[in-house]
């Protein structure tokens, strides 16, 4: 089996931090939003340990912002959305799933609301500056559409909220879960939100100047020796444990929200004014026919997950693993896997076909284990 | 420097040729349209020397197609490129700039028509699905949009008329420079193309059926042993020497069409209903203030361009390096530049500061080298 390597070029594009991440030993890459992405440093493994014990800088420059603004740019954004934004206030981070006329999934950001008319829609790996700027213009609404020049780094892990303070101030500390401020980082003002992409707690610094990106990356590390900072990713295996689905991954174009379990952002008891909605109320009435579930299953090691594997129980087809991944903590492979209806309910016995044979297993509830554990 | 790989995923999306790919050694990936592409099989330059004496199948599945279908479909294609389709024939490829409505880029694609409301938009790396979508939702359109289930093999390479020939019949012969017919492999009727990626000649096979990818891959390799047929993809060199731009590399969303050089796309003197068309006439009239031209430059070797490199002449910057290779054929350093006006002209002399020192180059007219030599 061959491991290519990512032939880099200008249309994968760098971040303001690629150099640091480079010469932090990145061993792995993705493309993510036609940027670059790590995946590890170490060891997925290692990196993994090293996340839930100490403090990591993640560039996350590839969650490209798309700025929407205008008179009809809230308009625009609650109509791509079913989750109610009439209440959302400034200085809110939303998770949204976006979805299309038939309710298939588009995108699912965290929308930053600016100001009542602008926003930042901070995507998963699908060209939602497209698709809004399609329906800005065809529809005739004032709102301008854009991919603004800013990169998020992340900071996660328990010890985050210390390195923040040092190099951010102690106001950082009163910022609140899915809330984001502006602090200053040598005098240049920066939105910080509580976010990021694990949970193990810590923030995501939006960084607008191309020429700050080495110095705040240095003033973090440099600032948390004792701490045992290091460069970091979002992990395969925190991401699975804790049940944070991946969009292009575990949610698809051919999902609905209701199949990714996301129906607490789905308001279809509110007068939520969004395209398909009707769509989504049948498939409401009638109950998603396959959902997003966990899988504990025997393993020692756990090959990527490149193509769905089939999952079965009592030898019958009832759906696929998305993505898998070895648990060092519970000691067993984890999964997720789309599965049909009558055959996700926790403690069914299932049987994954992974490249490398049969694995028994056992159907579980979303997250494996706990935010913080 | 590390050289990390490619860490895969669902997300970065497997092809039907994906493990005939990599059986065959692949040995660089990047990731287009959310799928893998292949980078290398030897080296970017045996790979060279062998597409312009031999044949070659590629994996071009990341070509993705955007199929629109309905009573609006044709009206929705037109509106979305300056270039006139209103006498565009069924069997026809069409190479089409598609713009916004400040006439910058959103793709490249090469249309194909299919039926008069039915069309494949054969795509560069953007997501023109959620595009055309947008447009067509907004603007209360009649027409389906989708991405089908259909991965392009491409066979390039002067020697690409006999390999096709043996699989595909003699038939394949009479398909004229972009134009398409259906054929028949394995009695599966296939849209055959004489298109690709390159300027040896060759075709694109437009294959819908994943179950018959490897045996596709397979008799084109079986019947080609005595041409000596292997294992391609677009080729870096190859593609500088000819003037094939990259969309993402050479022309992103911040250009034009007649910055990218394409003014024989844009017909702004029939009456073609797109949008862009008065911005774009505005840049015409001015005519535009930057343009993509070649530069020859002294170099044994050239490192790849992954941020742009900055263009000098007389010590005064007038644009910058995109794309980067070293020629084994002209024996120089060879390069796409976006140069400002007045700077363009062939034979200006020109420094590029490459990572490796600053290097003394020529500009130079498109291709650099014409096809077939």
């Amino acid at each position: 089996m061959t491991t290519p390597i990512l032939a880099a070029s200008r249309r994968t594009r760098r971040t303001p931090f690629s150099a640091r991440v480079e010469a932090a030993g990145v061993k792995g890459y993705t493309v993510y939003n036609h940027m670059l992405l790590a995946t590890s440093f170490r060891s997925v493994e290692e990196d993994y340990w090293h996340l839930k014990r100490h403090v990591q800088v993640w560039d996350v420059g590839c969650e490209r912002q798309v700025e929407i603004v205008g008179s009809d740019a809230a308009r625009l954004v609650q109509s791509m959305t079913p989750r109610d934004l009439s209440k959302a206030q400034i200085g809110q981070c939303l998770y949204a799933p976006l979805i299309d006329e038939a309710a298939l999934m588009i995108n699912d950001p965290v929308i930053l609301k600016l100001a009542p008319d602008r926003f930042w829609l901070s995507i998963a790996d699908t060209d939602v500056e497209l698709w809004a700027k399609g329906l800005a213009y065809a529809g005739k609404l004032q709102a301008r559409i854009t991919e603004p020049d800013v990169w998020p780094l992340a900071v996660q892990g328990p010890k985050a909220d210390d390195l923040m303070a040092r190099v951010l101030g102690d106001k950082v500390a009163s910022i609140g879960y899915f809330r984001f401020a502006t602090l200053a980082f040598k005098r240049h003002p920066l939105i910080v939100a509580r976010t990021g992409w694990s949970r193990q707690g810590g923030f995501e610094i939006y960084l607008d100047d191309w020429a700050l990106g080495e110095k705040l990356w240095d003033a973090l590390m440099d600032a948390g020796d004792d701490l045992d900072v290091g460069p970091g990713c979002p992990n395969l295996i925190e991401r699975i444990e804790s049940g944070l689905l991946s969009f292009g991954n575990d949610v698809t174009r051919a999902n609905n929200p209701l199949e990714a379990g996301l129906e607490r952002f789905c308001h279809l008891n509110r007068a939520v004014d969004c395209m398909g909605r009707r769509a989504l109320e049948e498939i409401a009435a009638k109950g998603p026919a396959r959902r997003v579930r966990g899988i504990r299953f025997n393993a020692q090691a756990v090959p990527g997950c490149v193509l769905p594997w089939p999952v079965k129980a009592k030898r019958k087809p009832i759906g696929h693993v998305t993505s898998a991944a070895f648990s060092p903590q519970l000691k067993c492979g984890i999964a997720f896997a789309l599965l049909d209806r009558d055959h996700w309910e926790a403690g069914l016995a299932v049987t994954i076909e992974t490249p490398e044979g049969p694995r028994p297993g056992t159907v579980a509830d979303l997250p494996l284990i706990p935010p913080g554990r």
